[in-house]
């Protein structure tokens, strides 16, 4: 059980992937492994001035220009997190990764798969996630978690959020990851992510 | 005379690029032309953040983060200055763009041409130079600007110039870049330089 796994989780917004993540992390805690919780963007000190540019700076940056601080950020990240902690044998689950990149800046921002593919094919060649994870909650249980829309603008979240979860179903079927029903209770959900990692823990 | 143009400069530090940008701005300003002289990296607002970063941050940037930086500030700098002064019918003369990556992070980091070529595309897919200058200056007589190496730091950067200056004559023949013989007196550079740049006029 000491092999080092990376395990990624995705999914849009108010999707529970950070209830999910955490109780993932105390699950394999639990059978002693050693585990390094960590998420893009931001988690290193360099990425944190690149997510507070993307995030919350009133200077305008491009869509291609965006697409690139991410995956400077995901450079950073597995060179200073991802890839010391695999190396030392831990195992590794972030919230988002590649795939993020390709769902919102490949297809809903329509800069291209292809495209985003090949800027963060460098960034990431040194680590390639065991198991992708998709959580995939139907557009109405987002917006009741939210609540309903009061406004436009609100309206207009829901509308991207249904193009976000039908990007990631598109990609996931293409790239081999795997997509979890999340439209049920927490603990059900739980047990169908463990289902999807627990292989893992065999290799 | 009107017709838009994207000029490049390039080339090692201490080789006079700054003095005959400046030169080439004013004559083509001297014939009317309405010129916008730029530069990377930090051209941009989002750019001087990412420039600050790279340059004088204590953060730790990985070889890969640091190319995808760079990349990410040539993409704004495309999308918010170099594009639209070309739209508008003005001429751009950079001092760096691509080929500085391809040299810098590409060749003497060793990240690959391939890989830095990939990750620029989509920065610059709305701008190709019509014309790339290298100054291209003997290793001793940008030792005698420096001042002789009085020790090993200096010693080392004799030895990094060198293998910049081979890395943009290498990628020069590839890739229909200019090659100008910068070991000269200022005016007599400067000549070289428009004898490159005057065809453009007449396009």
């Amino acid at each position: 059980m000491s092999s080092a796994r990376f395990v990624v989780v995705e999914g849009g917004d108010a999707g529970g992937k950070s209830t999910q993540i955490a109780l993932l992390v105390a699950r394999l805690r639990a059978v002693d492994l050693d585990v390094v919780a960590t998420f893009e963007p931001g988690a290193t000190p360099a990425g944190a001035i690149v997510r507070e540019l993307l995030l919350h700076s009133k200077e305008s940056v491009s869509p291609a220009a965006e697409a690139l601080l991410m995956a400077a950020d995901r450079a950073q990240h597995v060179a200073e997190i991802v890839r010391p902690a695999l190396d030392a044998g831990q195992w590794v689950v972030s919230d988002r990764f590649v795939p993020s990149s390709l769902v919102y800046q490949g297809v809903v921002r329509g800069l291209g798969v292809d495209a985003i593919d090949a800027m963060n094919r460098l960034a990431v060649s040194a680590a390639t996630p065991d198991v992708v994870l998709v959580l995939d909650v139907a557009d109405d249980v987002v917006a009741a978690r939210r609540g309903a829309p009061t406004d436009r603008l609100e309206a207009e979240g829901a509308s991207f959020h249904a193009e976000v979860r039908e990007a990631y179903r598109v990609l996931a079927r293409a790239r081999g990851w795997v997509v979890i029903d999340g439209d049920a209770a927490v603990d059900v959900v739980a047990e169908r992510v463990w289902h999807a990692v627990e292989p893992l823990l065999a290799g």
